[in-house]
């Protein structure tokens, strides 16, 4: 059906859906005027970013007016910031699969209560690469933990369930094609490594606090790019674990 | 000396300290004179809310002015806002251990440069409360996980350490003390519990993914409750270890 799938038996039965964080219900908006033709949506951690993002594709689509006045959609909260251009959606997560893993199910939520339909989502972040050209673009085909295992471990109350963090292997194809129409963009595909802590989880030696050394850091860093990673972040696992059970196809 | 400690033998050596998610650093800013002389600070997840706290700082000290026009001084970067009003600076975080503790890092930095002393460190976020009054204040003696463990979980690389999560004794008590002055105000002491997940982590029934019974979520969180948990959030475990680590008098 192409539907966006939410796992909430509960859900259906609420008389209405507050979702908080982005400052939307189904009782105070009209979620499926309001999104209801959205087909891709973008994610990255800065808002100033995700604005920028937008209305850069509110030109690339050719839309009316100059995209430089695009309101923000959660203009009531402080939390994440919201724009569109066109069926474009623009969000930012903040840092951390916490901070996204947030922002995601009120996403999901609204996608399912806007009834959109074949939705791609994409999240264009920043990142740390790892053994490659600076400036590259990384396609990931699969997010990894700080053990480069492709899993994502999520607590439930106090139970920990592991999540598969595969992403959807056509939709990296396509990326990788489109990539090769843009001339001096260096981009790959490989595995995306996501940690929970940037200073002390990704072998930094400038944090307040550091216990390894310099060689530590570097075995670990070399056995990373030994198992396929080539690039570190800090939510994709999240996001491929959240994505890929809501039934989103979603590349990072 | 009441100086706060940096845990990293590779800082002193470095030529230049930049604090990156702070926009600012040691060779761009005379951090000992823009933040020499603090003695407090305040950090909550949301940045409207934290120049909001500092207005009100402002007012209260009878700082000249009327507080309106506070710069950030953060202005350079959207991942963070910090105000100053006299001593206490004020500084949002974002949402989750992996944002605050980023936070964190570059804030220790940022006063080990500064070479401030004696400083006193207070997290003043929102929380959802667990059988106590809406509204209460909770002044949390110890964070603990969502297994109800003082304790915090540390990656570094891929190895696990697991840290304190005390928080200074003397300070909750003055704390508690300073709230009997304010009438009307109901303040408790109790443990903090700290989850990485605000849906799935905390029992919510009203996210996009629900996988436990409604009994199921009520029986966790009577055993928080049983264990001495009396509010729940998503930073007090990596802001009590770090501050705990680094020497500063922390309070959540």
């Amino acid at each position: 059906s192409g539907l966006v799938h939410v796992k909430n038996p509960y859900l259906d039965s609420m008389e209405e859906d507050v979702l908080y964080h982005l400052d939307l219900g189904t009782k105070t908006h009209n979620l499926p005027a309001m999104f209801g033709d959205i087909k891709f949506v973008c994610v990255g951690g800065s808002p100033n970013r995700m604005r920028a993002f937008a209305q850069f594709m509110h030109k690339e689509l050719g839309l009316a007016g100059d995209g430089e006045d695009l309101a923000d959609i959660c203009a009531g909260t402080d939390r994440y910031a919201m724009y569109r251009a066109g069926p474009v959606l623009s969000i930012s997560h903040g840092m951390g699969i916490p901070s996204i893993s947030i922002m995601l199910h009120e996403l999901i939520k609204l996608l399912h209560h806007a009834k959109c339909r074949d939705v791609t989502i994409i999240r264009i972040g920043t990142s740390g690469g790892l053994g490659i050209e600076a400036g590259s673009v990384v396609i990931t085909d699969t997010a990894v933990d700080a053990s480069f295992k492709p899993r994502f471990e999520q607590v439930v109350l106090d139970d920990v369930v592991v999540r598969s963090t595969e992403l959807d292997k056509d939709l990296t194809e396509e990326l990788l094609a489109c990539s090769k129409e843009i001339p001096d963009f260096p981009t790959l595909i490989g595995h995306t490594m996501c940690t929970y802590d940037f200073y002390e989880g990704q072998g930094r030696l400038d944090g307040a606090l550091c216990s390894f050394s310099s060689e530590k850091k570097l075995e670990y860093l070399k056995r990373a790019y030994a198992a396929g990673v080539r690039n570190i972040e800090m939510e994709s696992t999240a996001f491929a674990a959240l994505c890929g059970l809501c039934g989103l196809k979603g590349e990072s």
